[in-house]
C-alpha cells in the first residue's frame, strides 16, 4: 500500500460516506423515545436495528440485553491478538421526545440533509456518535489490513439514557464480567466548537438532597403568633445562606476533603480555549458570573465542586398575600462533585452540617437521591493521550482538553469496571441537543469516523 | 329609684334577655357571607335587618351606606346634652363562610342554644358583639332615666370585614364628617378567657411585600452552569437570613425608629394574665417559642414589631429532583408594626435594605401591598380607663389589659378620624371564630350588654 494509514482511512471513509449516511438516516427514522411509553416498541425496534447493523459491520457477537425498562445492545469483536487490550464503547440508542410543533423546521423523525448537516432527532445525541464507530472500525481494518480490530472491542449501547438510566448501574454490575475492559470510550459528549477539536477528560458527579424543615403543625396566623415561634421558612433561608462562605466556597465542613486540584498544565490548556465570557453569559442566559474565588469560569463549571439551590418552597406562593407562618418549607440542593470526592461522604457531611444548624422547635427531614460519582482521567494517562492522538490525526490540528460540568452514567462504568473513562465526542454546542432542529455536522461526523478508525491502533499501542 | 345604676342595668338586661336572644338568632339566620357572591343578597338583607332593628331600638337616624362592594349600616342617636362627647361604635355584619360539612354539629345558619351558649355563624364574630349594643343603650337609658344617651352615639357596621374590608378606608374618608368622633369603640375582638375580663389597648399594623429576584433568563442546567453564575434562590435565602440579627431583632436599618416601648406598668399588667406557655404553644401548634431577646411571648406577639416569611418559592418544587439553577425566586414578607412606626417609612427602609443586598447579575422587583397602621391607646388614656371601669362594673372583677397581635381596619378609623380607638369585646378564644361550631357564651354576651350600658355614662364623664 502506498497510502499512509491516515490517507487510507480518509479514502475509505469518503468511499463509504453515502451508504453510511443513508444507514444513519434509516436509524433516525425510528422514534426511539424512551420517556414516552407509546414509543416502547420503537425503542426495541431501534435496538434490533442497531444489533443487525453491528452484525453486518462484522461484529461476531451481537446481543440484546434486557433490563426492567428498555433494552440495551451489546456487541463484541475479539482481536486476533490475544494480548490486545480490551476497550468498551458506551453510547445510547434512545432519544429525547420531539414533535414538529416544538419548533422543528422539518419532521424530527424524517432526517434531511441541508447545508452539510443532517437534521433529525438523535443526529448528534446520540445515534450519530454511536454510528461513527461502525464505519470507524471498518476503516480501521481496511487501512491497517487487519481482519480483526487492534483492540478487543466491545460496545454497550443503552436504551434509557434520556430517561435517567434508571437500570444502567444494575445492568453494568450484573454484566460486569462481560463488560470488563482496560478502557471505556464514551461517545456521548462533544467538543469545544466547529474549529476547536477537544477531548473531555472528566465529568462532575452529583449528590442531591431535599431538606424539609417544619415548625407549626399547620400554617398559623402571623398576627396572632408572629415574632414568638420559629418560622421554618426563615430557618431554611438561614441554612441555605450558610451553604457558602464569603469566598464562594461551599461551607460544609469536609466538603473539599480529597478534591483533586487542577494541575498547572490543565489550567494552562483550559486557558488556550477560545473562551468568550460575553458569549458564555448569553448561553447561560445570565447577567454576570459568580462563584468560587481564585478560579476562572471554565474552571468553576468543569473542575470545582459546587452547591446549588435547584428549588425552594414553603408557605403561601399564590397571588397577593396571606399572613401565615408556614408549617414547613423545603429546599432541593444539588452538589456537583469532582474527582476525589466520595458521594456517600458528602451526603454524611451535608447531613451533619444541616442538623447542626436547625434551631429548637424546628423539625427536619433530609432525603438524598442516589448519587452519581465524578470521573476524571488525568491528562498524562496513556489512554487519554491515545484518544488525543487519534483525534489529532483525523482533524490535523492541536487537540485541546475540556471537562464536562454535568454528570452521567459513564462514571458508573469507571466505578463498576475499574477502568479509565475517555470521552470521544464530535458534537458541537450548536447541535441543539434536546431542542428542535437537532443536527450533526457531516464533516465532523466523518472526522469522528476517522478518529474511531485511528483510535484502536493508538489504544493498542498505548495500553499494551 | 331605689336601685343602684348597676343593679338597674342588670335587672333591665335580665328582663329583656329572651327577646334579645330571639332577635340575635333571627339575625344569625341571615347567611351574610361577604366572600361568596351567591350571598350578596343575604349581606344586603342583613344590613337592612340591622338598620330596622336599630330604628326599633330608638336610633333616630339609620342609613344604609353603599360601597362598591357590600353595604354598611350607619346609625346615629344624638344626646340631648349638646356638650356630650361623640362616640363611634365599629363592628361588622358580614360573616365567614360556613357549611354543615365543615364539621358543624348543627346548621351554622340555624342558631341553637345549648349549655348556656348560642351556636351559629356570626354568634361571636361579629353579630353577637354588635348586637349587645342595642340592648346596651336601652339599658343605659332605662337605668339612668335618660331619653337620649349620655354620649352622642354613632354606629358604623360594615359588610366586608371578612373579605378584607377592601372599601372601608375609602368609605371612612368619604364620610369622615359624618363619622367624626371623640372616641371609637371597636366591638370585634375578645377578652383573655371566660374568667379573665380584659380590655385590648391596641393592634399591630401590617406592611407586606413581595421580593422577586431573577438571575438566568430561564431555568438553566446546574451541571453546565452551576458554580459560575448567581443563583437567585441562594441570593434570596441570603436576603431572608439577613432579616434578623442574632438577638432576633429585625435587622433592617431604621426599623425600630420611633417604636413605642412598653411601659413598666403594662409589662406588669401583662404578667398578671394567667398565661400558660404550654397551652399557648398548643394553640400555636408549635414546638418552641422563639423571638426577640428580652421580651416575653405575650410581649413579642402584642407589643413588638416583627418580620416573618409568609411564603417563599423558586425553581423546581415537584417530586424528585431537577438539576436547574432557577430563573427566579420570590419571598413574601410581612412586617407587623407597633405604635410609633409609620408603614410608609418601613416600606422605604425595607426597600433600601433589600436593594443594598442584591448581588451583581441578579435583578429584583419589590412590591408592597397597601399597609395597615398600628393603633394603640395608652393605658392612662381617660377613655380607656372609662372602658375598663364600665367592664369592671359589669363583671365585678379587676380588669386586665391585652393587645392584639393581628391587624385590622380599626386603625384606619384612628387614622382618618384622629380619635383614640378602644376595644370592647366579650368573645373568648374558645368561641371558634372562622371555624365550625362558632358560639357565644350567653353569660358573657349579657355582660357585654351591661358593659355597653355603663360605658356611655363613663365615657361622658371621662371625655367631658
Amino acid at each position: 500500500m502506498s497510502d499512509t494509514p491516515d490517507s487510507a482511512v480518509r479514502t475509505y471513509t469518503e468511499q463509504h460516506r453515502t451508504a453510511f449516511l443513508d444507514d444513519l438516516a434509516e436509524w433516525l427514522r425510528i422514534p426511539s423515545v424512551s420517556a414516552q411509553p407509546e414509543h416502547d416498541k420503537d425503542v426495541r425496534r431501534s435496538a434490533e436495528w442497531l444489533s443487525g447493523k453491528l452484525a453486518e459491520t462484522g461484529f461476531p457477537v451481537t446481543e440484546i440485553w434486557e433490563t426492567p425498562g428498555a433494552p440495551a445492545v451489546f456487541a463484541e469483536w475479539p482481536s486476533q491478538d490475544p494480548d490486545a487490550p480490551v476497550v468498551l464503547v458506551y453510547g445510547h440508542h434512545d432519544v429525547q421526545p420531539a414533535a414538529r410543533e416544538d419548533g422543528w423546521s422539518t419532521d424530527p423523525f424524517e432526517p434531511v440533509i441541508r447545508d452539510g448537516r443532517m437534521y433529525g432527532r438523535g443526529a448528534a445525541d446520540d445515534k450519530g456518535q454511536v454510528f461513527f464507530h461502525t464505519l470507524g472500525v471498518r476503516a480501521h481494518l481496511a487501512a491497517t489490513g487487519r481482519t480483526t480490530p487492534a483492540v478487543h472491542l466491545k460496545l454497550l449501547i443503552e436504551g434509557e439514557e434520556e430517561s435517567g438510566s434508571p437500570h444502567f448501574r444494575a445492568l453494568a454490575e450484573e454484566r460486569a464480567a462481560r463488560l470488563a475492559a482496560d478502557a471505556v470510550i464514551v461517545s456521548d459528549t462533544g467538543m469545544w466548537d466547529e474549529n476547536t477539536p477537544t477531548v473531555c477528560t472528566g465529568m462532575r458527579g452529583l449528590a442531591e438532597c431535599e431538606i424539609e424543615l417544619s415548625g407549626p403543625g399547620q400554617d398559623i396566623h402571623s398576627g396572632s403568633f408572629g415574632g414568638a415561634v420559629p418560622n421554618p421558612a426563615t430557618a431554611l433561608a438561614r441554612l441555605v445562606a450558610a451553604l457558602h462562605d464569603t469566598e464562594g466556597r461551599v461551607a460544609v465542613p469536609g466538603f473539599y476533603d480529597g478534591v483533586a486540584e487542577l494541575t498547572d498544565t490543565e489550567r494552562a490548556l483550559f486557558a488556550e480555549l477560545p473562551f468568550d465570557e460575553e458569549t458564555w453569559l448569553r448561553t447561560a442566559a445570565s447577567h454576570a458570573t459568580a462563584g468560587e474565588a481564585g478560579y476562572s469560569t471554565l474552571e468553576r463549571v468543569w473542575a470545582r465542586p459546587t452547591a446549588e439551590v435547584n428549588g425552594i418552597g414553603g408557605g403561601y406562593q399564590g397571588a397577593g398575600s396571606k399572613t401565615v407562618i408556614p408549617s414547613s418549607a423545603m429546599v432541593k440542593l444539588s452538589f456537583r462533585l469532582v474527582a476525589g470526592q466520595d458521594p456517600e461522604r458528602i451526603q454524611e457531611a451535608v447531613r451533619a452540617w444541616a442538623e447542626a444548624r436547625i434551631p429548637a422547635g424546628v423539625r427536619h427531614r433530609i432525603t438524598f437521591s442516589p448519587a452519581t460519582r465524578p470521573c476524571l482521567t488525568p491528562l498524562d494517562h496513556p489512554a487519554l493521550q491515545a484518544v488525543a492522538r487519534a483525534m489529532g490525526r483525523a482533524f490535523g490540528k492541536k487537540i485541546l482538553f475540556t471537562r464536562e460540568g454535568g454528570s452521567g452514567p459513564a462514571a458508573d462504568l469507571q466505578d463498576v469496571l475499574g477502568a479509565p473513562v475517555l470521552f470521544l465526542g464530535i458534537s458541537v454546542p450548536s447541535d441543539g441537543w434536546h431542542g428542535p432542529d437537532e443536527k450533526v455536522e457531516l464533516d465532523l461526523l466523518l472526522k469522528g469516523v476517522e478518529t474511531a478508525a485511528h483510535l484502536w491502533s493508538e489504544l493498542a499501542d498505548a495500553l499494551r
